[in-house]
């Protein structure tokens, strides 16, 4: 079948990366239990552990990552409680709902570049702890946040931390969407390792799908019994995989020798090579990312021209009447694909 | 890794049929649209339609059951109504509280061999319509069943038809669970095709994971706009796959050159052979279902010997102090298991 | 206005006891506190304490039953848990599907006259104990029950306290409906009093609507803290009752000077009358309740020729082709009005 | 019970109207039928529907506002969208998540002195509209305001015309709050009238509680039919009330010879004259509200001082570093009051 010949519209473009299907077909009239309880998740449990640091960590495979999101929110909050999330946070605008589906408020807070600050954490909390009224209010009992973000900028280490002890200070666990985490991972910018992450959260996910897997997320609590009952909980969320080793398989295969990382560096490093470009040749981007999306800033005429040769996103029209395209870089990006960008550019 | 050698549990041990690994791996680097918005999904559709002579049909396709389920349903009921199914149903039963999750009720009607009946489903419409006190109580809104049952039993045409009036007098919808559908239509004493399950049904789900798929199940509304703004409820429950493609080329590959029935004849004829075993051997079975899963009525002391030579599922505890163990077959299991399965009896 | 003569409709179909609405008179012009914290309200919490033999009870005054079940078992359930009831229980069967809508499932189990037996309880805890697939099933959370049950009867201190000892081996909460306590507390059959019900149950409520108030429903925690943020979850769920002190002040006064055991006395001994009369007159009835409801089975002419004179309730349709209907008293039920339903039959 | 000399807390601080108590004393011992359906409903009924020029109205009665309005949204929207509020309106603000927990998102628009603007309605739908992922955005289902507002300002008629307009463009429906819409219609800059209001909102609420009822709201739907089982809705919510005539007997009053404009002409009165006597001492208002409630913004020695004489509701700290404090008067207040209150300003 036909495709468009320069395709940068997304991450979640092309099937899984080679190996895992490799190991998919390998595997695949072999007999194992269902529902997760199979030896191939085990032993992608014992591997995720241990990139995290985590021996004792408790990991749930689910299908997506807005799945992973409201059933770890739902398992997390208390029915008097909603999530702090950056006003552009996935769970806050791009998934229809869901977290108020399940029955909880998304706490929007000011974020610049798709980031949070602990400041305004504390400030959410703290406006919550003294209002007069706050028994009629919504307690902000959770922190979600997303690494790298909805704009694929980053938090920095210290960042993190200092995040983390904002949500101690309130007693709220800290709750962080890992939908491209290799993009992170595998940036040069990075500093923030999966055993800081596993350190600082009392929950995360490693996602699969965007990073390399047919579908697929890793839902990790550091500590094990973080959210009670948590099998029963994604059963009843319809989140639970039947043939929950298709999803161990994948995590198996991008956690042995380094396939994870590698697979966010490789499409970083396709990402660097368009942004030096696009600099080279003067265009604007509306977010300084330095991970595998890119989101140009382009005056609608320059849009619709760039559009006829690229396959891009469209994210938003700005206010100031440019128009925000997103470029996105994969796994599976090849060389080839960025020259011929950099050709049309 | 090892596995017990003769392996019976279930019929989702296995990954996929190799001919879905095969199109899987041969369109793995194909860049497409996400969200199922794909040519491979557009493509099974436009051959699940075919199949089921419902040329307008409009068709989703989920991960799993349970969430087929609940999300359906939660479309397809209004806020005052519950859902009618068999006492034992699936969503009665086994799915942890899925429907009562997302607000309704199931109101559980009596069941023969896993079987409603169409006048238990007028009485139970007829008694709340009766009912001095009807606005104090859940609604009626749909009737649940699944094919086969939970019991491996078929329901016949003449049945089906006698539900679909049923609920066309009661002015509700009908949706019928296909888990395991292909195991129906593969089924020699099957009388009720795809096309007919499409006109009595106003929605049904054709099950990919327990029939050759690595996950998947196509909802199918036979009369498109059925469930308004679908597309936006199974992302709000989480159901939507990023890259629904990987579903779209299964369900492709499962509508090509009948596959899907084939998947089902094959596992029904393997079960069939361990039937007719067991009749001559003189076991016993606590429901006579013609389909993949076998449901043998032991004594506690020929379960637990049984058990050391064969994997089965424990299903329940009977009143009559016996064991109900399952043995299920599936499109992977070959002669040569059947035969040590027979061996072993 | 027109009234029927004869009216025995139900046990809510009078304004209030004199006595309170003198009280709301007295107090109309003052000036208090909002959502319950005002000093009526504490006043009547002091009053319930004491009559309960609960000194740090935790007490909320909501407006109505069903509300007050569905807020308290949604505030004691966590999302994985149901909650037993018989299942002609009132949450089971005429609330419309309030526990469902706030996501949970009613786990149904045999009544007899209304009531559930502690062997009954402790057979569903251990049925899903030990299911092998108790993971996949609504986890037993809770128990529910009323005093008097649907049908007017009455746990006996010795049931409720079996019933105490299922619960605390279970590890799950005992609940109970006291919409007509004052009937169950009034009655001479009864031997459980308000301390037995405080010490027995770890949430009840002592209904107002069908014992005299205008409205109102009295929650009470014997132990403090039992359901975190309750107030809140009342504001969030609707059932926070801004002036708080109108129910305060009917709470006062039904716990002053024994009025709200006196009212229930005085039904019952109307309805007591009126039981003699009727097996005078060779009524049958269906179930043998000794509070303030009887439960008339008569056969459909004889149920038609006594609606001419008195207005009951339609209960149900027996299966014996007799009609169930049902007679209630109140505390504002008069000699003379007994009399007269007397004289009718 | 003692209670502070100058309390102007809120407006529901009272009991009730004398001429309400006066009613229900006189029909407390009528026997009439549960659940609204009783004849003093009906009366109130025909009296609002006669009041609102709306001859077909369907008209419901509950218990609180945050009850009505979780009940009303709950009921008018679809699982996939939200409703359209101030960031300020009661149900963002201040309803502890009651909406999220009926699960709906609530999409707050910005607002100016608590009101929102056609323009911002039309730009929430015109952006989900014309938004590439609009299917994975909540979509607008409504709109919500107060009349009064959160801070006691009005919609003129043509401001209601004009979102009447937008949310007919929209093809979504108009929901009013009137929690204290007397203190609208009592208002002399007024010039909304309530048949005004009927003929442009799809759904509104006369609120009874902070307007001179013990409680009570009375949910009108202009046109019949317009949310379908509401009856049935409410139940389920725990928002219905057995002794549904209390409310009706209440409202009946409220809406015989003109009680219910008079109770907000009465306190908007007296609020006019604490008014005139603050901008004569130099006080400053945060907000120019014409009705019942006046926002202080004082210093915060002012704020404590004021704080020894009169007892107001805090508001919000704002960011100017002044407080922001609530004075509120309601039928109640006397002449004598306000002269106390104005002597101690």
């Amino acid at each position: 079948m036909e495709t468009k010949k320069l395709c940068f519209a997304s991450d979640y473009m092309e099937g899984a990366h080679p190996e895992i299907l490799r190991r998919l077909l390998e595997t695949n009239l072999e007999k194992t239990a269902g529902y997760g309880l199979d030896e191939y998740s085990e032993s992608a449990r014992a591997k995720i552990r241990a990139a995290c640091a985590a021996p004792e960590a408790e990991i749930h495979f689910l299908a997506g990552g807005t799945q992973a999101n409201a059933v770890v929110i739902g398992a997390l909050l208390r029915p008097w409680q909603g999530v702090i999330a950056a006003e552009t946070g996935h769970i806050a605008a791009h998934e229809a709902g869901a977290i108020e589906c399940s029955g909880h408020k998304v706490l929007p807070i000011r974020q610049h570049h798709g980031k949070i600050a602990a400041a305004d954490v504390r400030r959410c909390v703290d406006d919550w702890r003294r209002d007069g009224n706050r028994d009629h209010i919504v307690m902000p009992g959770m922190v979600y946040l997303s690494q790298p973000t909805e704009y694929g900028t980053l938090y920095s280490l210290a960042e993190l931390e200092d995040i983390n002890r904002a949500c101690r200070e309130a007693g709220i666990p800290l709750y962080l969407d890992g939908a491209r985490l290799a993009c992170a991972l595998g940036c040069p910018a990075n500093d923030a390792t999966l055993p800081d992450i596993a350190r600082l959260c009392d929950a995360f996910y490693i996602g699969g799908t965007k990073c390399g897997a047919l579908f697929g997320e890793a839902v990790v609590f550091p500590k094990p019994g973080t959210a009670p009952h948590f099998f029963t909980v994604t059963k009843q969320r319809g989140a639970l995989l039947a043939k929950g080793r298709i999803a161990g398989v994948q995590f198996d295969a991008l956690f042995t020798d380094g396939l994870y990382a590698e697979a966010g560096r490789s499409a970083v490093a396709a990402a660097d090579r368009i942004r030096a470009a696009l600099a080279e040749k003067g265009y604007r981007q509306a977010v300084p990312s330095p991970t595998n999306q890119i989101f140009l800033s382009l005056d609608p005429d320059q849009a619709a021209a760039l559009s006829q040769k690229v396959e891009m996103s469209f994210w938003e029209n700005a206010p100031d009447g440019r128009v925000v395209m997103r470029i996105a870089t994969s796994w599976a990006t090849t060389p080839a694909d960025v020259d011929a960008l950099i050709a049309a550019l």
